[in-house]
Formats: structure tokens, sequence, C-alpha cells
């Protein structure tokens, strides 16, 4: 049925979120979103399971991001550096549709259920960087150490981005808030720059 | 009615927390947990809304314990200096009592809606000690920083302490695992010490 539908899944996707931005997640129905898309509510059922899938589809694809980028990093590179290129890639992926992260995040932001989600969503990746981080060597604690430290970093790189209207773009964000954490460390953010 | 009950949260809670490990967090009933404190029904309902708040009833004094120390770490102190006496607060009070932490652990970990609660109570945790930072006058994004990567830590170092056997005490695990931040942060964790 998919070629009757040219892009159906993005359709509905994008239907969805303008939906739950605009009524809130609770009460837009799939009825709605499909109609929004210009499509039928089983077509919408072809497409996810259900409302909440549609603000979670994308964490299989970052999964495998993840594990790649770290897998990827240069042998010499340390640990917390195998974790920045990899949430630099998920910074990237983010950045391609900055309007959808941001209605997004709205969306996320309103509702308790979407927001314990996410975090776990946020804690899957952390143990995943860890497992990928143990697979190139990095003993424990500094394989979960710089995991969970970086899904930390990411959280307040985001939520900088969000909130200063998505300048400058997520990867730059990111990488200033990692050079913000190397100083915060040290204690340095206040005082002399860091050492380059 | 406290008088003829005495220690009655107590007891309930302890009671809650060996049925729920036993026998699993749904399938305990506030019933049996009341029987097995020797109380009545009516009894664990004037002390917790639900089965679930036997879990999380410290959250509130864990929040007045880290905005207080927070606030009383030395005027000197570094933000994640700061964060990190306000953890070891929080360590110290959980070193108290080890045996419910372990047990609370192993039934948290077993059910994913706890799991969740249990990464919104953190990220609640975090949000209070970046408020409590930026009381100070630590400014954004360090105020954050320091917060998230406090807990990522903290994460880390209750996880160790776990698996570990309790051996050593959460506190100094504690301590330990931000030494290894550092580390981390600076990539000294396999090469050289850390300078004093």
């Amino acid at each position: 049925m998919g070629r009757w539908e040219p892009n159906a899944r993005g359709r509905l996707a994008q239907a969805a979120l303008t939906l739950y931005a605009e009524q809130g997640f609770e009460q837009a129905t799939t009825a709605e979103i499909a109609r929004r898309a210009g499509l039928t509510e089983r077509s919408f059922f072809r497409h996810f399971a259900d409302k909440r899938e549609v603000l979670f589809s994308g964490v299989d694809s970052m999964r495998e991001i993840i594990v790649r980028a770290v897998e990827e990093a240069p042998e010499s590179a340390a640990a917390l550096d195998a974790v920045s290129a990899a949430l630099a890639a998920v910074a990237a992926v983010i950045q391609e549709n900055p309007e959808a992260a941001r209605l997004r995040d709205a969306v996320v932001s309103a509702n308790a259920e979407l927001r314990e989600r996410e975090l776990m969503k946020l804690a899957e990746f952390a143990a995943v960087t860890a497992g990928a981080l143990r697979a190139r060597g990095v003993p424990e604690p500094a394989a979960s150490l710089a995991a969970e430290t970086g899904i930390a970093v990411f959280k307040v790189a985001r939520a900088r981005w969000m909130s200063e209207g998505g300048k400058p773009d997520l990867p730059e964000m990111l990488r200033e808030s990692m050079t913000d954490l190397r100083n915060v460390v040290a204690d340095r953010l206040n005082g002399a720059p860091a050492p380059s």
C-alpha cells in the first residue's frame, strides 16, 4: 500500500507533532492526525503502534548512530572524546529538522508521562554508550562515567539550544557545552580560559 | 492514633520493601503489607498514598538536604564541590540503612514504571541542585552542568556500591567516583594520577 501514500510516515509524523503541540498530546486523536495528514486512521496504525511512538520512533536509529560513532572514533581517542563524537552525530540528525525538534520538545515538556519516557530514552542512550566504550576496551567505571556525563552535557546543551532559539546550531552548542563542562570540572568557568 | 502504633510508618515501609522484593511490586497488596507489619490496611493509607509512595517518600527530605548542603558549602567552594557536598549528604542518609537501599534498588530495577519514576526523581534532584547553585551566584550553564554531572556521578557511584556489595560505603564510593570523573574528563584515568 505504501506506493499509494507517498511519504505517509513523514506526513503522519508531521501532522501528529503539529496536533500534539496545538491541542496537547492527550487530546489529539489518531483519527485527527490521519485526517490532517490526508490519510486514514488505518494508515496511521500501519506506521505507528500508538500516539507515543511518533515521538520516540527515532530511538533505534539513534542507538545505532551512537554505537557506530563510538566504534569509529580513532583508537587514540579518550573515552569522553568518543562519547562527544557519538553525541555530535545524534545532534547532527536532530539539526536536520530543528522545527520538528522544537515542536517535539514542547510536547514532551508538557506531559509528565512523556518526560519520564524521554528520561528513560536518555538513560538507554547512556547504557548503550557505556557498552560501546567497554567494547573499545575502556574499563569501568570510566566507561559509565564518560557515558553518563556525556548524556548530562547533551541534556544541558539541548535545553540551551531550545531556550536560545536554535542559535548556535545543536552540534555547535554541544561542543561549547562540552568545553564548559571541562571548565566546570576544572573550576575554570569563571576564571582563566581552558588550555587548548 | 499514632500513639497506639509505635513506628507504624517505619514498620509499614520495611514490610512493604520486603514484600515487593519477595513477590514483585505489582503482586504485593496493601492488605498484605499491613498484615506483615502487624497493622491494618487503613493504617497503611494513613501513612502512604499508595504502594509507590513507600519507595519515594524520602524525596522531599532529600530535596531539602541538597538545598541546605549547597547553601552551606563554603563561599569559596567551586560549583562541583558544592554539588559533591550535597550528594555526600544524600549518600550519608542512604548509608544509614544500606539493607533498605539494597531492597529498594532491587524492586525499582525490576519494574519499568518505577525505573522511570526513579529517573524523574534524579532529574528533579538535578534541577533543585542547579537552582541552589544559581542562588549562590553560579551562572548558567555552569550551574546546570555541575548539577547534571553530579547526578550522573551519583548514579554511577550508587550502581557500583550496589554491585560491589556495599563496600566501600556509599559516601566513600561517591568520593572515589567524583575523582574518577575528574580523571575521565582530563583523560587521566588510565594514565598519570590526578594532581592533588
